[in-house]
This record gives structure tokens, sequence and C-alpha cells, in this order.
């Protein structure tokens, strides 16, 4: 036996540290090799001379470096070489087991790009060529001179005085209820992490909004969809029964992606069953204002007469989605607990532009841009049916046409799936949502949502132009790949 | 026996909604009162010439309305009457159970506040007097008339290019290293989501950043206090050894609250501990540009080669913490899962404040800033030392000065707590954070935080004279309590 083991040298204190470097030199040169055993704890410390704790130290340490490895009852061994030094740290055993298991099934969405030669009919912009540019710059110069602390400083947690005033204003309720965040996604991730606990099923429109499920499932949440197209209460009844879900969220004003508006019958159904199942309603309404016909019926929230509704809005669909700003109406005590929720996420939203909207919904600035939007984007609305009608037949491609919101839904007859389609578009130029995004569990779909609002009308029109070679460049391969399959 | 136990009438498809309905109205009037067992499932189906479905189903409605309760094996009772229409619903119990014991131990903390008579050395702001909003003006007018669907779009996930890559170039890594967040705060939560699994430990400065705790604790973190102000590297080898943390959090550089930098040889410890043992290293530095006297020693980031150390960083203390902007420094994989996270949570930051940061950080206007808050905060802390050494004695009141940040951290000999000495303190006009924040279990605590970077000189001394009869209050009130003790 060598001179590793006799009592290393020095200070008590440092002992273990000596010893620890000792057996790592040892495996490194090879004299302890893969697989050999190490002297038990109690019979080193006493053959050395020193504590128990010291030799418990270095043979924890060796472990912690993944050199030897202790089995109950059977003793410490060696197990591998130590790892070179230049070699990059392992970030991904360091991961939590939610953030892989959601990657391994996410993909970052970014259906635009910086490619200014590509059309991206995918996300879900307005008209923002229509922004109110020079209004918006006065008011934030003049905020920004005249208001800097509230603009500049850490404002409130739950939001600007005037925005929750102006807010609350419009949703007749007490501005206790109104909690700001920035975009109607913070506010899905806030009240996921509010009342999810992990295994509860929540009930959610299928096909949905693709990010808010991936919130929910972050959170712990067993998806449950809803058709959201046939909106069939008893439907959604059973869904109750059966499942017991925490909560249901839904959009009932041109639900993205399919467009369907909730009537006042259903809307008040959903509110009775809410009722009487105790079940809280997310009502995700970004696309209320985004109507070209008459207005929709009620919201579940001014149906609601017991507080079972939570409603849910932004700014990104009337003005801008840069501009991240969205709020929550709430009774008061959830508010409250989603407050403190967002001070442990992002604390606050910014100022600046919560003062600048807040001014804005006062002088009426937001619901005039409203009226503006609704005009653009139903005149792109038609540009896109119309050209798509011209360029693809109904056969290839049907949809109906959307009383409002921003998106056509389209189904293809047969050929490949959405996804593969969208490979072929983006290679022509041209972006959309493929279908697969929309349903809880990733699979194929041949149904693609088009967002009309976001994209000027000679864009429009070379778009679906672009589109329709998408669909030609299909055809032709078809027949090769009939042939390798043969 | 009634008519209740007998079929009801229709179709077989409502034949459970109506069997429910009879059953609730018989709670509701009485003939069935509490504590009473209704028949078996399997009997009633037999008796009624129903399925047993149909009843099983109407017994869970009723269930799920809390008007019966099944026992397995005992039966099916009558529980409570129905709840009357105008109750309003009863939210907590939908709430979270992380949720629900973080708002018991959470306090929102509104340090400043609306009222402009009340002095603030409560939050960690700058000078904002000293914003340039000239150029900030300039700057976002340009930008939202020029690169509008930049600024205004929805944007890429990990932040727009210009800004991006200024933060790469100051860091000296590839852009892809660089994730954009809305304030250091997202990045905590971001790193919380993606890296502590369930009853993970993590090690944190010991007083600390209080937000960042509850932020860890809300994802499941249990903390381990690592103490801040000693930053003994032989206690932080003993922590890992006997917590084995998922990842060590710290503050090097003018930490948050105790002011104390990490020296050179300290850091290289922490690097090597956090190598040897494999435990990554979040390095949150907010305060680093904003010394008085030498810069600091290179970051942990700068020292480290083995990729093991995450960089988080804000423009809230260089610029203003209503701008909601910061970033991560990482390696590539962990940026590309961080964006994955981000995009479930917040989804964008805002692209108009990204590209003004940019144009000014590429244009040297963010260090030019930073050199002229540093010289304004370094009058402002001379200003407030004098004001607490002239007011307060040394033997009440106990500090040493910082040679960087935003803090003065004092302790009190004696007296109330700072929670106590806080509500006086208010009732004055004056408000600071309580020590009590600063540790993960909350106590009592006879220390204070006291901002000196974001009043104005004048109004230091005027918010120190607050203070001073804070103090007197106090003493005068000690007789009485003796007295009351005796």
């Amino acid at each position: 036996m060598s001179t590793l083991w006799t009592r290393p040298d020095g200070s008590s204190s440092s002992l273990y540290l000596r010893l620890q470097s000792n057996l790592e030199k040892a495996i490194r040169d090879g004299e302890l090799s893969q697989g050999s055993k190490l002297p038990a704890e109690r019979e080193l410390a006493e053959q050395l001379q020193i504590s128990r704790t010291t030799v418990t130290n270095a043979y924890r340490e060796l472990e912690a470096k993944g050199l030897v490895r202790g089995y109950v009852g059977r003793g410490t061994y060696v197990c591998a070489l130590p790892e070179p030094s230049n070699v990059p740290f392992a970030w991904r055993g360091k991961m939590s087991a939610v953030s892989l298991r959601l990657s391994a099934e996410s993909l970052i969405v970014n259906l635009s790009s910086g490619d200014p030669n590509l059309i991206s009919f995918g996300v879900g912009c307005p008209a923002l060529e229509c922004f109110p540019t020079d209004e918006y710059c006065r008011l934030q110069n003049s905020i920004l001179r005249n208001r800097s602390v509230e603009a500049l400083g850490a404002g409130p947690v739950a939001g600007q005085p005037i925005l929750r005033d102006a807010i609350a204003k419009e949703h007749s309720v007490c501005t206790r209820q109104v909690l700001v965040v920035a975009g109607s996604q913070e506010g899905l991730d806030l009240l996921a992490r509010c009342l999810i606990d992990p295994g509860d099923h929540v009930i959610v429109d299928q096909p949905g909004y693709f990010v808010g499920f991936r919130t929910f499932q972050a959170a712990g949440a067993r998806l449950v969809g809803w058709n959201a197209a046939r909106a069939d209460v008893d439907e959604l009844e059973h869904l109750i029964l059966r499942y017991r879900p925490k909560f249901i969220c839904t959009t009932p004003t041109f639900h993205n992606p399919t467009g369907r508006t909730l009537s006042l019958s259903q809307r008040k159904d959903v509110i009775e069953l809410a009722t009487r199942y105790r079940i809280p309603v997310i009502e995700d309404e970004p696309y209320r204002q985004m109507y070209f016909d008459a207005p929709p019926p009620p919201s579940l929230h001014e149906l609601d007469e017991r507080g079972v509704v939570i409603h849910l809005s932004t700014f990104s669909k009337v003005l801008a989605p840069g501009l991240r700003l969205g709020y929550i109406v709430a009774p008061e005590n959830v508010v409250d607990l989603l407050a403190l929720a967002k001070q442990r996420s992002v604390w606050l939203t910014a100022g600046l532009e919560q003062l600048v909207l807040g001014e804005m919904m006062l002088s009426g600035m937001v619901s005039h841009h409203a009226q503006k939007l609704r005009q653009e984007h139903r005149v792109r609305r038609d540009a896109m049916v119309q050209a798509l009608r011209r360029a693809i037949s109904k056969a290839r491609l049907n949809f109906s046409v959307p009383s409002g919101g921003m998106f056509l839904w389209c189904r293809m007859s047969d050929g490949p799936t959405a996804a593969e389609l969208n490979r072929r578009a983006t290679a022509q130029g041209v972006v959309f949502a493929p279908g697969e995004l929309f349903y809880p569990e990733i699979s194929e779909s041949r149904e693609l949502r088009l967002c009309f609002a976001g994209t000027p009308v000679s864009k429009i029109e070379e778009g679906v132009e672009r589109l329709r070679r998408a669909f030609e460049a299909q055809t032709a391969s078809e027949p090769l790949a009939t042939i390798a399959n043969a």
C-alpha cells in the first residue's frame, strides 16, 4: 500500500482537503483504478488517526466531482476519471424537469422575421401603419419632461393609477379590481401561477392560443380541449363533470384561430355552468374591439353576477404588441394575490407606456384608433379573401369569412401538413401560422392561420401569390413522393 | 316516500339533469335534510329503471355543488344547503398552494408612494433628475417615426438585435449569449423556472435581495443563507457540501443591502469552488457601474473559464427602473432555454425601449450617464452620511461608508425593531427599507437600508431630520413601555 493511506500533513482544518486532493491525484494517476473500493470511512479515520467527519467530507467532495460513488451498506467506489479542465460546464444536468420537458415540445415561434422581403401572415399584429405616431410622441415627450419620476421611477406593482382608473371606468369596476400587466401573455402567466396546482385539469379552447397552453403546462396543468368551433355547452358540461377542472380559459369573441364568436345565449350558458359548478372562467378577450359588422354580445365578465369570471385584455391588438401593455379585471382579492405574484416575477410594468396609454384612453384616443383599425382591417380582410379565392380553389383551401378579429382559419383538403406547406411557403417568401401550433398535443394538421390585419393590401396580394406558388410546389412534388413510396 | 324517487319525465339524455334538479329542490325545501342518506346508486337506478350512469352523474353534480358528499363504502349523504345566489364566488379555495403560502409571508413592498410630501429612502432608485430626457425623447421620436415596425411589432423573444449586439460587445461575448429581459427581476424569475426543481436548495446572500428570495421560493427552492457581509469562502464550501445546492446566487459588487464588494481573491475562490463542485453561480450585478473610488475587480463572469457563471444586469440603476430593461449573459444553450421560458411567461420585452437603449449604448451615452450618476450619487452619499452623523449618535445608529452602490446599511444599537421604527418614520414623512425584509425567514431586525441615490441633497437633509424625530419619538415612548412592563 502506498503513502496514500498515511495521515496527510497540515492543520486539522484543512485535513480533509488534503486527503481529498491526495485521493483525487491517485485516481487521476491510475493508482486507484475505476471500480476499486475505497476503505470504509470509519476504518480510514482510525488508520489515519483523524476524525471520521474529515474522511466523510473528503469522500463527499470526491462524490460531488463524480469521481467516486457511495452505495449504502456496500462502500465507496471509484467511478470515473476527473473531467479535463477545458470541458464546458454541463448546464443541461442543472435544468429543471419542467423546463426540459417543455423545451422538448416547444419551439420559439418567430412568425415574423428581420427579413424585410418576407411577407408574414404569421403574427397577430394590427395595422402598425395606422399607429398614431405624432400623438404618441407628443404625449411621451410631455410626460417624460413633466412627470419623470412617475414615468421612470419604481411605480406601483399593480399599475399606474391613471391607467388603472381609465380601465376601471371602461369596465365599470373599481380601480382595485384592475391589474396592469405587460401584455395578456403576462396575465395568463400570473393566473397560471396563482390558480394552478400541479396535476390540475384546465379546460382550454381547442384549437386555441398555443402560448397559453405552454404557460398552463409550465405551472403543472393537464389541458382538456373544448372544441372551439363547435362551442357546444353540453360538451363543456361533460368536460366539467369528467375532469373537475381548476378553471376554464376561453376566448368568446373572434376566437384565435377560428374567428368564431359565442352568441349571447351561449355566453349565458357558460356563465350558468361556471356558477353552478363553481368553476372560474378566464375570459381572454384580445379581439373584442376588432368587429367589422355589429359589436359583439356582452363579455362574460359583463354577464357574470357572482364574480366567477376574470377578464383579460391587451392593447397589443388595438395599438401595438411591442408596447407590452395589457390588463386583468378580477375581484379585488384576486388582484391582490396576482400583484404579489407579479412582484416576484417581473415586479413592474414600464411606467412611461402606462402614463401615455392612460392619457390616450381618457381622451378617447384609444377608441378612436380602434375604429380606424376596424375600417383598415376590414379592407385587408376583404383583400385577402378575394386574393385567396382568385389564387387557390375552394376545393383545395376552404375557409369562412370572419366578421372580426385578425385571422382567416383555413383548411386544406389534402396534400402536405401545414408545417410542411409553411416550409415551402417560407422558401417562396411568405409565412403563416401552421395549424399544428394550436392544439395542446402537437400533431399533424392541414389547417393554417393567416393574419390579414398586419399587412398592407399590396403586400397581401403579393403574399397570397407566393402562397399559391407554395401550393403549386406541393403539387409538383407529389408525383415524386408517390414514386418514392411505390 | 314522496314522488322524489319516481322516474323523472323526459328524454334519456336529460334524465340526469332532471334527477339532479329534483334532488336539489328536495334538499333546498328540506325534504332531504342535512345528514340524510341518499339511496345507493345501483338501488335507485333499478327502482327508477334508468341507467346507473345517470344516477352517478346526478350525484356527482350535486357533489360538485357541495350539496352531497359520497363516502366510499358508506354511501352519499346530504351535506349542506345550496348556497344563496348572492354570495360572492369563493376565490380563495381556487388559489394554488404555492401562491397562498407565499402570500401569507409576503407584502407588497411599495417603498415609494404617490405622496409627494413623503421622502423615500426606501427604493433603490438612481438620481432621476440626471436622466438624459432630451436625448431620450429625440431617440424615441426618431425610432418611432423611422423604424415603427421594429419598435411596435412583435419583435424577437430574445431581444432586439441592436441591443443584444451592444450588450454582447460590452461583455466580449457573442450575441447569442445575451437575453434581454424586463429588468433583472424578470431575469431571476426565468432562471428560477429553468433551474429550480421543487425541493432544491439554493444558496443566497444573507442579508440579500428580498424579492429574489420570494422568486426562488415560488419555484420551490429551499433557501440557504450565506453570510453576505462576512463573505467567508470556507463557509460557502461548507454550505455547498452540506446542502448540495442547485446554484449560488450572489451579488459580488456593492452588495444590496450591505454595500460590501468581494476582493479579487474572494472572487477567484468562489469561481474555484463553483467549478470544483459543479455548482452554477448566478451573479446579480446591478450596481457594478456605481463605484465612487476605483472600479471594482473583474466580475465573476469575466473570471470564469468554464462557463459556470450566469451574469445578470439591469439598466434600472444606471438609467431608470421604470424603463424595465435588463439582460442575462449565459452560455448559448442556457439562453435558448431561458428564451423558451420567456416566451411562455411575458413573451416579449417592449421594442421601443430596446431600440433606444441599443442606440444609447453604441453611442457611449450609457457609460457617459453612468459617470454622471457616479458623481451625483457620491455627493448624495456624502450628504446623507454627514446629515446622519450630525443628527443621530453613532452609538444609536452605526454604519460604514460604502465606496459604491446606492445604500447605507445601518444598525441600531437598541430600541424598537426596524419595522416599528419605519412606522414611526412614516408618520414623520420619511420611509426606508427595514432590515426584516432582507432575510429569507422574516424575523425581527434592528437594521435599516437607506438609499441615498434617489433623493436630492436638500431632501436628504430634510429626510434625515424626519428620521431623527422618529428616533426621538422612540426614546420618548420607552419609559412608558417600561412602566407597562413593570
